[in-house]
């Protein structure tokens, strides 16, 4: 039987699938119920994710590893950058830049945070690798330092002016690429056997046969462009839905987008934590959320110079900067120890609360 | 022999409970001498705060572990509970802020800085259970965010106004609360074994034989009514007698009214200290300023709603979060290594004395 | 032979002693050709700097390790004092606050992380005693507390006045100087043991015979002076020069004085990292960076009194803190495990290359 068949009769989260017809159809009959077709999206992006994850990992499942772990490193948040380029086409730059600090976010506090809690429910204490931990809190915290610095710098000298910050956006976009690429090399060729334990994984392993070669190139290119046109509605209809359940904006970008963005790979850390490969579950948290700050939020400046409508740089909102640097500055310490139980997954997910709460509860006109 | 007089003889600092009946009277007499009533308000809670301390864990020990516990962590702050109340009550939500941000800073500096120091003076190096310190550190780092994160988004947002401010303010307030309680049930029950050997020490232990029962519930009862009188007293001139004596507002709600509180406790962990039982100065002093975070503060807020004049938020001065954080890290820092020697007390004492130098030199106006 | 002359005719960097009379000469025939001065003089700091760090360890080698040890602690970094010495004395503060932020930072992210990266493309992995990091980022954390502070709360509040800034940093700056010797006495003398390896080190021992006293103590008297002659040169034309060069007063205080000024120790940290004595690296580095933080700086202040043309105060450009602040938490980090491989150092220079990026590209009039 075709494996993609197979895989979408017995994942109950495939068959959302079937909202994706319905959002293109939707979109062209009534374009203007925006929180229609902004629920109908969410429910068609979820499963295209979950497809496109498994895709990827079964392309770098059988290219070895090295060109495997490039693949993943790459393609791995495909999702995020689709439909952050859907924004940025639409020069929705204040959404791009708030899913992108949302997704860092939601990565290191709610994705990780929800799998300690999940493995710590069901064992009492839980070892992972914490060299791998580690260097994905180190890429990070260059990441948010890259952030940070030109929105300090530029507070505290309003000389300072736009030429500056779009000089200074391309150079640390370029910078952060070469250090992720020079991560790779160091995680996948120099030290691999630091992060033995990690590698093993991939979220393929983690109970899922991997896809023949033919199948998931032709479900890669595919879902690629469903994701794309699926996107393209969710931006247009999330700004208007937000207003419609009393959402502040901030919210949206940050939280929601990133929810929807990441449902498939969290799903894989859930299960991995339930299974106590605690390992995985870090990996794909910490090493999805380096991704995003080291290689989606650059290549997105880049390609702003080409298909944006006018070049984006990579001053964040402050309370977006504060909030990725707690976030890092929070996985840095937890993951320090290489251990974990259930409180600490709370502590995260405490965090990840407060964040939500003051977005949620924040009066609109902030992104 | 009643165990209430004997200790009463045998310990000196329970000799300033003559100053109790003073204080009262000296208040009728002469409401107008401000500075007068400062300084004997001040030596009355002394030995109030150490009695307090002292019955609330002969109840915990004779309760068992866990209801011991629970007891230990709602009333080990009575004394800055009670204080907090009156001037929650005159209006003073400065003064109570001050002092909630000041107890924290001065439990995790001063208390902490000083019992390194006083046990390095003697022990060449000192060892402690670091997976308690790192519960505490865990769960002050998130109320740190807690504080933080309003004053952070509402800097960066001029929109968000009090309505805003006060909706997060009790939210977050609800929110510690159950890290809080959480956090002790992680502790005292699910994974007990990890804090061994702070659970079997308590001040208690300390050189001093629990009270019976019965005398232990008056006196807690008891004091803590003498307490409130004595604080009404206290908070009412503070203001005044720190204009004479030439403090800042922001010295007297930080430094003296924190270490007034905190006296009983200090006495503790410096004890404990010297007998090489860091482990007891460190749960007193990081347990403390924990409680004080995630019990206390939030506890006020929701009181406010009930006794106060109008609701009180979490949005503390900027310059009192900057502290807080400081001291926070300064503690996950220091306490990472389980290990101590005189120098790390110095370093704590020297970050303490860098912010009271601060606070005393600052220009009035500020609390 | 004379080792002096030994010396000289050994190391091709001492050839470039040859420049300190065409510098002398210069200013007097040609006082308006400021760049000029400033490339002759540059080349000209550079191995007086280096003799001066021979000598000092010359004298410290002969006189045990007390004495020694204070010597190195006191005068290590006295070709960053006699260069802030004649900024000083021409009133030029911020280039003093400016080269003081910027060696802590050159020192802590380029120095450690280009010795970790030179180290780790020779040896897989390293190892260095981490006690000995941690003393030097705890030392280095109390100076930016005392950096951040003053800046934090006259922020926070318009009252505070010049004269509490005043006040308020010669506070700190005694302070500092007693935490700095009080450091010293716990390395040296009560707690040696710990520090061991890296004080079997001292960069006379890379390789390098100490000379003999009288000719150390010849030669440090001798070069002081002479680099004090020729930073005269270098301060009054460094400005100018930057203009000609297109770079700001920023870039050149942090960055082009920095790396004037420690070139020496860079040469001896390199050296150390190559032969696999890491400890010598890490020493080095943090050990200067915590020298000029806790020393440098606060003996300037103290001098300014004496010297300068009006007090000098401790409040930094907040972009400088926050450089400082990244600089400290990115050693502490790094160091925290007492190991390092290439990638280590990449990330190190990958911060320091984000600073200079972006006071590269900063609009001038900010320093």
């Amino acid at each position: 039987m075709n494996p993609l068949l197979h895989e979408i009769r017995h994942k109950p989260m495939l068959w959302l699938l079937a909202f994706v017809p319905v959002v293109l159809v939707a979109e062209h009959v009534a374009p203007e119920r925006h929180t229609l077709l902004f629920v109908i999206s969410v429910l068609a992006i979820v499963p295209l994710a979950g497809l496109l994850s498994h895709a990827t990992e079964s392309v770098a499942a059988k290219t070895g590893d090295t060109v495997g772990g490039l693949l993943n490193a790459t393609l791995g948040n495909l999702t995020e950058l689709v439909i952050a380029l859907a924004a940025l086409r639409a020069g929705e730059y204040a959404l791009v830049k708030a899913s992108l600090a949302g997704a860092i976010v939601t990565n290191t506090l709610f994705m990780l945070g929800a799998s300690f809690l999940l493995g710590g429910l069901k064992y009492h204490a839980q070892e992972y690798n914490r060299v791998s931990a580690r260097l994905q809190a180190g890429l990070l915290f260059l990441a948010t330092v890259a952030m940070l610095i030109p929105s300090a710098v530029a507070d505290a000298d309003s000389v300072a002016g736009a030429a500056f910050t779009r000089s200074l956006s391309l150079g640390l976009a370029l910078l952060l690429i070469v250090a992720y690429a020079l991560g790779m090399l160091f995680s996948l060729k120099t030290h691999r056997e630091l992060f033995a334990s990690v590698e093993s994984g991939g979220s393929a392993e983690a109970g899922e046969a991997p896809w023949p070669m033919g199948l998931a190139l032709v479900t890669l290119a595919g879902v690629t462009v469903l994701v794309a046109l699926v996107s393209e509605v969710f931006v247009e209809s999330v700004q208007q839905a937000a207003v419609t359940f009393g959402m502040t904006p901030a919210f949206v970008g940050f939280i929601v987008v990133a929810l929807v963005g990441g449902a498939a790979e969290m799903a894989s850390a859930f299960s991995g934590a339930r299974k106590n490969r605690l390992d995985l579950s870090v990996g794909i948290a910490l090493g999805s959320a380096s991704q995003i700050a080291l290689f989606v939020a650059p290549v997105l400046v880049l390609l702003s110079y080409v298909i944006g409508p006018a070049p984006m740089d990579l001053q964040f909102w402050p309370g977006a900067v504060v909030m990725v640097l707690i976030a890092t500055m929070t996985a840095a310490l937890v993951t320090n120890s290489g251990r974990s139980a259930w409180f600490v997954g709370v502590l995260l997910l405490m965090v990840y609360t407060i964040f939500a709460m003051t977005l949620y509860l924040l009066p609109p006109r902030v992104a």
